[in-house]
């Protein structure tokens, strides 16, 4: 087990209707003028946005409003919301919504405190030194943001996509009502189910030795998702199926399942490249990626995967060889993915195969050039993987 | 799943020689004088403490000493440390050592911010409002005090033991290093094992339905403690095992495994009174209790306690009679504690079976006169579990 600092701020309100409880968890944080932050849509069209702006109201807590929130965020509004901050002399960040409202407030809150460009902090130049408190109503269980240290913004200029994890990215409370996913559409739904999944993979595939906790705790969550993830695609208003989702997503990327071991995020990053392109969805593009790199880099880690496939999956052990084992995991993976309705391969959402130098090249990489950890991959390998997704 | 709060804030640095981080640590939650609070014995020969007291005043943190903590930590101990806290101005408490250390500094720390009795809020009279900060650097992980929002303290007037679960309890910060595990004897070890799978078990005997995860995640937790042990055990100076039983101690306790569940805790309240009669440690009463209370109760839950069996301990289940695979489990439970050195019976400690009718009148009950959520004891479920203990 590896050296950790784990901290995990967040005070969770989690229940039917706890979206009352908005008001007085802003007070309790120190807001005396919020900037209420969401994208549009169903936030609207549920009436949740009306709800808070009387919450609000009844406590007599004044506030601003920043809608326009689109998937994969936008640094176009993250630039306009610290801009109001400032004017208005905001200090606490509501964001309602899934990751992306939630991301986006994110960034909003640490780049206020910032003098310069925010985007200095997400481009790794700048090292963030404070924040706006932030909270949020979360929609969509998917991103775990209402949990994590991490945001993940695109700038239009070039659609670069890039994460920052800090812990002032660490929301000083949320409030999850599984109720407010039962409109959920059916992809949505499916998207978050990989999106968590992959949160724990990225955690679970480490070359760290004695992580015995964290990998049991790991395939817990995991088996937890594949048993509420159908339920709750069969029937969108099963609260108990929708509880499970809910918490698992916050669980699954909240850091508990990290704590003293390498993760990877190889999948993730070269993921990003597809939703910055295709402008698809997080959790359809892992569903596309995440199997591919799985049997990409398997044969180096036959035991892990052998692991995996019995232990998440109940596959029976095959001790002449494990391989097959190994590679059941990965096919239950996939089978999984595509039971949700999710694309496997570039073809499924119309992506292309000529893309894929460009996407190569975007992919990010660090200081020696490499991606990931439990393999390091060079951009050849990213290359592979791309195309393995076309296949 | 139940509807529930969760506030972790506590700030986790988990690792070797971690100790050295204590004052940075201090500081950065805000101390300006401390109080340093310990027992004595290990923690002093270890030289653990001076080296804190070197840590502190190279960052020039003002700090006055109260030693002399007890296992079972005492209420005059903390009538002195709040004295002390108020003459001298002290506003953060650093406790050195195990649960009792911790629990006492907390019960100081809480305290102090009360006009009244300090009992007032561990008797239930009265609900606190505020508490001093808080850290602590782990010695002995048993109780998850280190991670907890609760506190245990025995007024020596009439030997009442009594815990108070709230915010104000959660440290700020918890130094775990597993490497300064290494010294404890066998029987602490031991103690300290059954006292983590206890807090486990506590919540995983629930009525509460549709708990997937956190049934999993609990199994998770329990079954890298039956792993760890006994390599801790055999071995005192592993690190890997010694880790892994530090942070499993934790996260037993600190909350995320009782999420959205109605927890049980009468095994606890039954042996707080074998502990506070005979100054048995907590853990080895526990190992005593808890088989007797599973025994007590199994053919009301045959379903959760095959489960356990099954999950937790790889019993084969028999489909034919489950009835048989959830005895097995409580054996195999009992048999691990034993393998541990562990009393299982009044008989091995020197307990007396007539003070039971004592402890039964003492134990804690609730309103309703009952003990217990999993299934609710009466007095007399009570004196049967204690008889049963005699066996």
């Amino acid at each position: 087990m590896n050296d950790f600092e784990l901290y995990q701020p967040t005070y969770y309100v989690f229940g039917k209707g706890k979206q009352s409880r908005v008001g007085e968890l802003v007070r309790r944080f120190g807001a005396t003028k919020v900037l209420l932050h969401y994208g549009g849509g169903s936030v609207v069209r549920s009436g949740l946005l009306d709800q808070v702006r009387n919450f609000l109201n009844e406590e007599t807590i004044p506030f601003v409003e920043l809608g326009g929130v689109v998937p994969n965020p936008r640094g176009g509004l993250v630039y306009e919301g610290i801009r109001l901050c400032r004017e208005k002399g905001i200090d606490f960040i509501l964001s309602i919504g899934g990751g992306s409202a939630i991301d986006s407030g994110k960034a909003i809150a640490v780049g206020t405190c910032y003098d310069g460009d925010f985007w200095d902090l997400w481009s790794g130049k700048v090292i963030p030194t404070g924040g706006l408190k932030h909270g949020c109503i979360l929609t969509l269980p998917a991103t775990g943001s209402e949990g994590s240290n991490s945001a993940v913004i695109m700038l239009e200029e070039g659609m670069i996509k890039r994460g920052l994890s800090c812990d002032f990215n660490r929301p000083a409370f949320s409030i999850l009502n599984p109720e407010l996913t039962y409109t959920l559409p059916k992809y949505q739904t499916a998207c978050g189910i990989v999106d968590m999944m992959a949160h724990v993979l990225e955690r679970y595939f480490t070359n760290t030795t004695d992580v015995d906790l964290t990998d049991r705790m790991s395939e817990a969550v995991l088996q937890a998702i594949i048993k509420a993830g159908p339920v709750a695609m069969e029937d969108p208003t099963d609260y108990e199926a929708r509880a499970a989702l809910m918490w698992s997503g916050t669980v699954a990327h909240n850091g508990i399942l990290g704590v003293g071991r390498q993760e990877d995020w190889a999948s993730h990053n070269i993921e990003h490249e597809l939703s910055a392109l295709y402008d698809l969805a997080h959790g359809a593009g892992l569903a596309v990626v995440f199997p591919n790199w799985m049997r990409y880099v398997v044969d180096k880690h036959v035991a892990r995967f052998a692991q995996y496939a019995v232990r998440v999956w109940n596959c029976e052990m095959d001790f002449t060889d494990p391989r097959n084992t190994a590679l059941e995991g990965i096919d239950r993976t996939r089978s999984f993915f595509k039971s949700l309705g999710m694309p496997l391969s570039f073809e499924d959402f119309g992506g292309k195969e000529e893309d894929i130098p460009m996407m190569t090249s975007k992919a990010r990489s660090d200081a020696e050039g490499l991606l990931g950890a439990f393999e390091r991959l060079t951009k050849e390998d990213i290359s592979n993987i791309y195309h393995m997704c076309c296949e």
